[in-house]
């Protein structure tokens, strides 16, 4: 990196962490295309993280998750705690002003400061939906978020991903879903901190609890002095519960730093990381040392057509990179 | 490889081509779980695979999917043709139980040896569902199966993932699920070679239609002379409608063969796996070679305490390994 580059570097981590929205989201947007100099930044970035709090919060679509946010930003903002907003989008060109849509509601923070909003549109790569959102939660934590909120869109196996990076998650559930549409599905009750009945003014509010309920009982896993996720009824659109759910995560905070799991799971979380890094890393190395693009689509062809083998084609490949460990 | 291993996987490969269940179920839960020698196989496989379809089936839950699958069963094997189906169940604890009960709709065909039917089980690992489904559909290929039909849990990012393997993907939508929860999103609609608008005696069919037909009217990405998913109605559970899908599905895989794009995607998947088997092979050698469990741990702590930062840490590890590539 030349002096210039660094200096550069210096002075946009400088305006990111004054809090600078268009430093911060000049620095969102470098980690979402990948582009510039993010590597660098990131590094430069990384030594003001670890002081924010990440809660993930997850559910179906419908459940309200919007609100939720935006309930959650002005309960936090009236304790004069700061707050970022991650809202991961997966779009689809059909779909994306709809979504954009959904964020008009939280324009009730636009002008203030203490509160940062973003729609991050993660089209593509599956691990890359997950990196790019741990990568913008760095971003906000260097900017002196208290908070930093992350919602998802719906309830698959991408959001189970990325509710691993944060350090407390919330399902939030409503009255009136059908159970398959709901959270009960795809690894996404095991990984509730906390559960959000919302809409919980709506009947059958009381049903929803009783059968999350009734799931946590079953779950034989479960160790005896491990935390059971507490069910918080909301009406979001109101405010109602937001100051109790507060409450609450600050016991699941607390709960879990005396148990060791808070740092466990932060660990646990960079370990992955770390791996992804080197993977990445490593192949990026090897395409473009020894595999231009025409001659991995020559492989891919080859191997398409049945005229070699992907194993033989790998071994080749790694063989031309110096690399001679034992296959596996 | 040595001898006895070699005998072993040739004759487990010869009862894979002949169809042997046993054989097939073996090396299945081989690719789901990694063990063996499942590179030995999957190489020793390869060879007899590429003359399968593989259609994949998407769609939010409550579409019907699985009856459809069950439908369209019914129809090739009336036709003479051998089917594979691969039912991927990204299991919770909670839900196991009730996914696997939807299977038991398949035990029409449960004493045909023309149809091999299997639930994947594949909790975890997010790139590795789509690879698992590969691997797995690679072993229903080299069984001789003519089509193999993928019907995917839900509508979310891994599904998009595993529908890009499949030679055509089918959409399923029902009247009556609102437009958040269906294929809306998601990117799913981008991805739909052929929509089916199941459960087409409920009221709102139509209505579903036009949806579907307005949304693609939005796709300005699309070219003109590429391939419009034509909506196909059915009523899975009576068997309304899986002929005419079939003959959709023909049309389909004529015009994607007459145009490339049918060898282009396959080509695409391929190089896709070429790359996915590069990095965690790369990953494996240096993992293994430099890095074991406890200094994985030992640098994921100093990160998460930001004693370290993880890009300085991979340069330490590459440095080790003897990389010395440019960094980025």
């Amino acid at each position: 990196m030349n002096e210039r580059v660094a200096t550069e570097i210096e002075s946009w981590v400088e305006r990111i962490r004054r809090g600078d929205p268009k430093a911060i989201s000049r620095a969102i947007t470098s980690v979402e295309n990948r582009n510039g100099r993010v590597r660098e930044l990131l590094q430069a970035v990384f030594p003001h993280t670890g002081r924010a709090v990440i809660i993930g919060i997850t559910g179906s679509g419908g459940a309200g998750k919007s609100s939720l946010v935006d309930a959650m930003t002005s309960a936090l903002r009236k304790q004069g705690k700061t707050v970022g907003v991650l809202a991961i989008d997966p779009t689809s060109p059909f779909t994306g002003g709809a979504i954009l849509g959904d964020r008009i509601r939280m324009q009730s923070h636009y002008n203030d400061p203490g509160a940062y909003i973003r729609s991050m549109a993660t089209r593509g790569s599956l691990g890359g939906l997950a990196r790019a959102t741990l990568e913008a939660a760095l971003v906000l934590d260097a900017a002196g978020k208290d908070y930093i909120l992350v919602e998802t869109v719906g309830v698959g196996q991408d959001e189970v991903e990325i509710a691993k990076l944060a350090d407390v998650t919330l399902v939030v559930l409503v009255p009136g879903l059908g159970d398959d549409i709901q959270a009960f599905k795809a690894g996404v009750m095991e990984i509730a901190d906390i559960f959000v009945v919302n809409k919980a003014d709506l009947p059958g509010a009381d049903r929803v609890e009783q059968e999350i309920e009734a799931a946590l009982s079953l779950n034989v896993a479960a160790q005896p002095d491990a935390w059971r996720p507490p069910v918080v009824k909301t009406v979001a659109t109101r405010g109602t519960g937001a100051e109790e759910l507060l409450e609450t995560i600050s016991g699941f905070i607390a709960f879990s730093k005396a148990n060791g799991t808070w740092d466990e799971r932060r660990q646990r979380v960079w370990r992955v990381r770390l791996l992804e890094l080197l993977r990445d890393r490593l192949l990026q190395q090897v395409t473009q040392q020894l595999l231009g693009d025409a001659a991995l689509n020559q492989y891919a062809s080859s191997i398409s057509k049945r005229t070699e083998d992907p194993y033989a084609v790998m071994d080749e490949i790694l063989e031309k990179a110096g690399w001679h460990g034992t296959a596996n």
